[in-house]
């Protein structure tokens, strides 16, 4: 989040790891404020890249942003999207260049845990987990890992539920671009906690703390179509 | 969503009301896909706009696209932005041109309700209802407009919060930057209902409809030095 915050900023912290285990970090991913909470560890990364399948997806169009929410997916070290052929994104980066085609891109995801309130309004503030992606999306033409990437889309929404489910046809393969986007330029974000008022304000009358937030999932809801004795399988239930 | 759907794309819906109930469509706001889902709708706009407090604003760094999560908050047709006078983007609306300063920005706001389970791995969908802002984002210098603006992004996460917090002092007030986002350039796009399957998969085992999703707020945990016996006020256990 860009919203003000108590905390200042500080040096990014030092990677204690061995360098295979974070991300190097890049002037496109080293937080011009709150550096304490950016991460390049490669679990941090993936664990809030897997709690996702909702991503915010930006480029450039006419040398303007355009962001557009999408589904994506976890491989590895790679991201998978999907969409139809005839999408704009996926068109622009299908587009053969003088080189290998592909989109640039800034993929972003962003989990928010609680509201922080403080006794100012300046210190209030947002627990939040993001984590931002830059690189080029390109086309994936595989057959196999068009047919990975397919199922994890469907897999990282309802783990599961790509075994059950009829798996696309030649016509609907034809329909679908898939594109991937590597791990390489990558940061998260974290703030987790308490609001941090002024030592002043500490006597102030108003509550202060952290309202949770979390997502919810409801009972499942039956297709008009389907037949009344299908049972809800496991892995829905266990949502 | 740029996922693959089962709806075909048919023209956008004519705009039955008076112009000035809705935004006009504009190359940029008409979708290439699924035009049925997109709405126009003033009142559509400002009620998704309304739910959310955490957007995806993109914008154009050295040719690339960048997307972060911030807070934002609706007054009127407009939308306001806040944060430190250090973070990039809003140096970069700050930052004097030719002209007026102010930063081209794309800024997305996305709901998700539903996981939309069909019999193929196809059909598979989301229900959700996003709104795309199109716009330039301009620095707030007027002292009573910044003041309505702070006001308005604390009582946009929770309603009732900002006459229940100690006010920005002339400090705090110097190193906050405020911008603002006309809605002139908006669509709504929205999906609802179950899944679309083919006629021919209907007579498959697998089960198929919806998941509901909803945002979930928890009990309110209190700050660590708040005083033992401040109530809870009633706006935070309405949440």
């Amino acid at each position: 989040m860009t919203a003000p915050d108590a905390a200042a900023a500080t040096a990014a912290t030092a990677a204690t790891t061995a360098p295979d285990t974070t991300y190097p970090p890049t002037d496109r991913t080293v937080p011009t404020r709150s550096r304490e909470r950016a991460s390049y560890d490669r679990e941090v990364v993936h664990a809030i890249l897997d709690e996702g399948y909702v991503c915010h997806l930006g480029f450039v169009r006419d040398g303007a942003p355009v962001v557009l929410p999408t589904l994506y997916a976890r491989v590895g070290e790679r991201l998978y999207l999907h969409g139809s052929t005839g999408a704009r994104p996926l068109r622009m980066a299908g587009r053969a260049g003088t080189e290998e085609p592909g989109l640039p891109v800034c993929l972003t995801v962003t989990h928010v845990d609680g509201l922080v309130l403080a006794r100012s309004a300046f210190h209030h503030s947002i627990n939040y987990r993001s984590v931002v992606v830059h690189g080029t999306a390109r086309p994936v033409t595989d057959p196999a890992e068009r047919t990975t990437a397919l199922d994890a889309l469907v897999d990282h929404v309802v783990p599961g539920r790509a075994a059950d489910s009829r798996p696309a046809n030649a016509k609907e393969l034809a329909a679908t671009a898939v594109l991937r986007l590597d791990l390489e330029e990558v940061s998260a974000k974290i703030r987790t906690g308490g609001p941090n008022d002024d030592a002043e304000d500490l006597g102030l009358p108003h509550w202060s703390g952290v309202i949770p937030v979390a997502r919810a999932y409801g009972t499942p809801v039956p297709a008009d179509d389907l037949a009344p004795d299908t049972p809800v399988p496991a892995y829905l239930t266990r949502l």
